[in-house]
């Protein structure tokens, strides 16, 4: 497949059972967004940016589960970035929070979090 | 100022009067976060990251607000990226969301959205 036809994504990961403020979810997706964009291909990071950068906020319900989807982000070879909080205010200090994946091709992501609620 | 000494921090001023829902608000957030980043200056970006990328969620009350102070960011050469909505599913296609500043030095970003509140 050409990288024309290709339709970018990121999907990020929150878990539901820390039920962050509204905020503090915002700055951890924030967060993970701005990691996996420094981490990911250039030539990907490109071309999702051109296409709008599609990102989707999705629902993990807890540590063990988003590291379940991590996992399978890394054996199909996409960017991964998993945030844990400086646990200044909300959470204990080193709480994992969220995890970004991608920016990538969207079938791949969605072969892997397409069953995901949105958050 | 050596950069040494430079905290940087980056702003992400989220529209109260819109009423987003979180996974929305994050997605937003997110976005803004990754506009600035990939717009501010090399060296910026660097140094914010490496000091743990400093990220935080504020209030302004509409879209008037909203540009209040990315106009006074721009006036003092912060990087700034507002972020208009694609309208696909919770606001009017093209409303104005969120947008991000910085990252850049702490204290001359506080001197512009010192006084704002927390998300």
């Amino acid at each position: 497949m050409s990288s024309e036809t290709v339709a970018y994504k990121m999907v990020i990961l929150v878990r539901q059972d820390l039920k962050l403020p509204k905020g503090k979810m915002a700055a951890q997706a924030a967060h993970a967004a701005v990691e996996a964009s420094i981490r990911s291909p250039k030539e990907h990071l490109k071309a999702w940016h051109q296409q709008g950068q599609k990102k989707v906020v999705l629902k993990v319900v807890d540590q063990q589960n988003l590291f379940k989807y991590v996992q399978m982000a890394k054996e199909n070879n996409l960017t991964t970035a998993v945030i844990t909080d400086g646990g200044h205010t909300v959470v204990e200090p080193g709480t994992i929070t969220c995890a970004a994946i991608g920016p990538d091709d969207e079938k791949v992501i969605d072969q892997i979090t397409g069953t995901l609620q949105l958050m």
